[in-house]
């Protein structure tokens, strides 16, 4: 057995059986190893960014790592985006990464470069193995870094002759370790705190927007006429019919401080004290309001779960009295195709079960009101601002979740930084709905010129936020990429095309166009 | 003046004319400087790797550095791939990486990350604007570096804070530093060894592939009949009929020992000594014949042409005794489409002072044979190994040389990283011509599978390696980014869709499909 058939052994043995991939020379014995290595599911991607992306959406939905195979520095260069997002959102990802030969990395050979240094900025676990003996117990110790708590991405660097070599033997399983018990004085502090009957928040994130979590935090909240908050951008929330409602924080700071304004205690779970996303000149980063007391009740290395149902119980919130969402569905839009008409039709229609993936950006700003009271579904977000992260989490997810229909909700712009994912749900005939919102502008920037305080905003600037000139033609692109695809201009026909190709096995496109 | 405004304007007065940009928040002001800073031509792309690519494709044939604009470091991240190939090529890149507001950074945003690190990757000068009035001195700073020599990719981190305050005013003019000149004493050296009369090369690459300088390596060599070899992948390599011929090196291992073999003096000109891409099991890396002296005429911060003219001097070289490459073009293929009948009718029809943007990796590997005695022409090869730089070099090229034709011979696989170029393209109106060789497959890697000792291969494997299932359909991906496009299946076919895309203004794209 060679390193990389140990490697992948290794991997599969702890339950890490999916490895996205887009591999070349250096990694070409890893690629061999799939024929001796059966356990290991191996997608391909066309571009980086959807292999990392891909391994997010899958580690998200299966709640285990998801591998990736890259191709030395540049290769993780072009999946750096993906893994920042990953990093943001405490994601557990054992990233291989191939490298040169040990013994060939002193002649600076073409595609030399400082591999260490680039994953350095999205990882605090790397390890580079020096000889083939020494792969399975890195990947162990790899994939025992990611699945933490807390989860996170861990790069494993495997040299050409440390995957090539022999002898190698499998690793262990690594014994997932458990995540912190909740601290019962801590629990009883905040309790305490909470009881005071002043104005409050839960604000809930992470691991915490599971629908069983969130049944313990909305007892908590009701308990003592609290508001349930959750973060702007929630890796999963577990949402719909039967779900406990949450408000999710506005991603504009203006309207984040009228949902947060009057707060006296304010108490994190899974989730970080409010900032806004951006700096805007004359206006707070901090969001939490003067007087407000933060408690942190648990953290990413915290069985949050337990902590909500301790607080609950602390305040002495009976068993049934979380707030559940009611079932209900707007109606069915027609006329003009509006951004909003869009988000109504997806929220009538929502299939039971969906996953949706939502990147529409501005587009999309109302899908979550709609879909409200839908049939329970999970809500995947943008997690670390980086664009270009819906389509490849749609198609790690849909891996994951063979059973269940996916919706990426998509804006354009975003579109076009991973759309080479199109290809893979096509490959693997994923059951994916991309629904893309073209209204042929950065539209979001357009907003954020006069929010950054540009006073006088030119024709040259507004030309860098525009899509058109030419048009972006998504069916054309769908269609290249092997993907059936329609055009959607009335919300009739929107309606009509979205109710098809939910029903219909297999990945499709409908480009909406937005006015 | 805000501190965007005089950083723009410190780059035009240095010679920076040109930004390759794709922004975000926290590059807005720089974006709304366009409108006051009117010398400042700015390209969209919609993928940061287009970006970056397009700016060393630029800087080879502009002989200036371009600008780009990137959003914070996942932006970096994305344009991270091209910048190693700039770095490897000494390509003079300004790169301006977007940032937070110095005061935001403490508050871990969600696009919070450490720029520096990445950059540290591809750049020795990394520097972070830290106020306003530093903007312009910090701008400064980043164009010398970037200019050298030698050529480089100097890292300007622009805080949103630095961009939108003021006073700031703009610096003086950067004035280029004088390569250096050569070494009497070490050009005698090389002269009497090589007029020993033993088997010789002098091996070319970086500024010495342009032809005023190969006329002094031509007659070098011919005084003492050695071979004029060139580096694999040379930046920019000027040739055709008129011009002294270059032996390329070979990228397989196997092919460059032949060239090598039995040489007994190795002469570098802005070169490095010849190593082999990869490491391949049994297989020497570095590629220097046993026996062979390797002497350094001159390196990246020397002036190549003054040392190459002062070495055929000293070897008494006659000025007209280079040999120049004669006028000759292949006949018109027919029949069936191979990459091989697509190379022939390129080299029966490229255009005179035509730009050769070559990623066509297997596909190509005899257009640079069938172009040899075309009209002069320049040749710009992936210089550092990370795949997706031919479509972004050539909207460089195209911009930086707008009366001449660009044709960029791409691989199918390869193609896909930077596919966004197109739509750049046709923005642009850019005289491209795409020629995508569709073969379905990573071919390359096929061939480096039983290179790297992968005895048995299997069919998972070969999966890895398949752009089939889906079929890409370039005409269809190429429609969808506003170019038109057609496909060919014959040769005959090629050669008639080939004259009218040369011909006819604007961008094209061509799908070979080859058998």
């Amino acid at each position: 057995m060679n390193g990389a058939q140990a490697l992948m052994q290794t991997l599969v043995d702890s339950g890490v059986d999916t490895c996205f991939m887009n591999p070349g020379t250096s990694e070409m014995h890893f690629v061999a190893a799939l024929d001796s290595v059966h356990e290991m599911h191996s997608v391909l991607a066309l571009f980086e960014g959807v292999a990392t992306g891909a391994a997010d959406g899958y580690a998200r939905m299966a709640g285990r790592p998801a591998a990736t195979l890259l191709h030395l520095g540049p290769g993780l260069g072009n999946g750096l985006a993906n893994l920042h997002n990953a990093r943001k959102a405490n994601t557990p990802i054992v990233k291989s990464v191939g490298d040169h030969a040990t013994y060939h990395k002193q002649y600076d050979a073409l595609l030399e470069s400082d591999i260490e240094t680039v994953a350095r900025n999205v990882s605090s676990f790397i390890r580079t193995s020096q000889q083939p003996a020494d792969v399975s117990a890195d990947a162990a110790a790899a994939v025992a870094a990611a699945m933490g708590p807390p989860g996170q991405v861990a790069t494993l660097i495997l040299p050409a002759d440390a995957a090539w070599g022999d002898p190698a033997t499998p690793a262990p399983p690594v014994v997932p370790v458990a995540a912190g018990a909740p601290d019962p004085v801590q629990i009883q502090a905040i309790a305490t705190a909470l009881r005071a009957g002043e104005p409050s928040a839960l604000f809930v994130g992470g691991r915490a927007c599971r629908a069983a979590t969130l049944v313990d935090a909305s007892r908590a909240a009701n308990a003592v006429g609290a508001t349930l908050l959750c973060e702007t951008f929630p890796a999963r929330l577990e949402r719909g019919a039967g779900v406990p409602p949450v408000e999710r924080l506005g991603y504009f700071a203006e309207f984040a401080a009228v949902q947060l304004a009057g707060l006296r205690h304010l108490v994190l779970i899974d989730s970080k004290a409010p900032v806004s996303f951006f700096a805007y000149p004359g206006k707070a980063s901090d969001l939490v309001p003067e007087g407000c007391e933060v408690h942190a009740l648990a953290g990413p290395t915290d069985h949050v779960g337990a902590a909500l149902a301790a607080l609950a119980d602390a305040l002495g919130a009976p068993p049934d009295s979380a707030t559940l969402a009611a079932a209900g569905r707007p109606v069915l839009p027609t006329g003009a195709l509006t951004a909003d008409a869009v988000c109504m039709a997806v929220g009538a229609l929502l299939p039971d079960g969906a996953i949706v993936s939502d990147e529409g950006q501005t587009s999309a700003s109302s899908a979550l009101r709609y879909t409200a009271g839908a049939p329970r579904h999970d809500w995947l977000s943008l997690t670390g601002g980086a664009i270009g992260q819906g389509l490849p989490v749609a198609v790690g997810a849909a891996v994951a979740c063979r059973d269940r229909r996916v919706i990426a909700l998509q804006a354009d712009g975003s579109a076009l930084y991973t759309l080479q994912s199109w290809w893979t749900m096509a490959r693997e005939h994923l059951d994916i709905t991309t629904v893309i919102f073209n209204n042929g502008s950065y539209a979001i920037l357009n907003l954020e010129l006069n929010r950054v305080g540009v006073d006088t905003v030119g024709s040259r600037a507004r030309d860098m936020l525009d899509l058109r000139r030419p048009d972006l033609d998504f069916v054309a692109l769908a269609t290249g990429l092997g993907i059936p695809a329609t055009r959607a201009t009335t919300a009739d026909e929107f309606v009509d095309q979205f109710q098809k190709a939910v029903a219909t096995p297999g990945p499709t496109v409908i480009e909406a166009i937005v006015v």
